[in-house]
């Protein structure tokens, strides 16, 4: 039995989009992640996913309108639904997501990490 | 589209261990609740319960040991471990369980809230 706090598990953090699972609650993973910059456009069709702000601010980019999240919003992403993150500075987020969920959807960037790569970070 | 903010919402809060379903990310609601003194005994056989502290301290009691949460610490609760929540003084809290996971487990007592009223309150 065991805490975790999601500050210092983002201090460890040292590359920007680059999710680490720091747990799990049934079915879904527990996630933090610094953004800086912008993104990629991606959707996810069968699972929807939830931002929360730890420090910082985000965009949630979509496609015909935009939504700003500031420390202590949380925003669930619907499911088929096309966004992109925008941080203009330095973000600390959670996420919470299905286990199956994908990084970036059905795409492949550079930016793209699997969820062995976000498990074996810790 | 919309941000919900955690503090925000916990102020509307008027009633100790109530929860309020806040957000949904896919099958698990996002409830928040402000706790005071000694809940009660329980355990859910098939779903795991995520405790985040937004403010204060909260201890977990379990049968053989007990983990005392800060603000900005989560704790997984596992299935089907007999807990018991305790806040010595008012603690704020959102907590990630499934939809079908009940308030306090098999049993009912007073301060036992429906999926309902955990719905209504918004």
């Amino acid at each position: 039995m065991f805490a975790v706090n999601l500050l210092k598990e983002l201090e460890h953090v040292d590359e920007y989009w680059s999710p680490r699972v720091v747990g799990q609650v049934n079915d879904q993973f527990i996630k933090v992640a610094k953004l800086k910059g912008s993104f990629v456009w991606h959707k996810h069709d069968e699972e929807d996913e939830l931002f929360y702000i730890v420090k910082g601010c985000l965009v949630i980019e979509y496609e015909d309108e935009h939504i700003t999240l500031r420390e202590g919003d949380f925003h669930v992403v619907p499911r088929g639904a096309m966004h992109n993150p925008v941080a203009e500075d330095e973000c600390w987020i959670a996420l919470i997501e299905s286990t199956t969920t994908k990084h970036t959807g059905d795409i492949v960037v550079d930016k793209t990490r699997s969820i062995e790569q976000q498990l074996g970070e810790r």
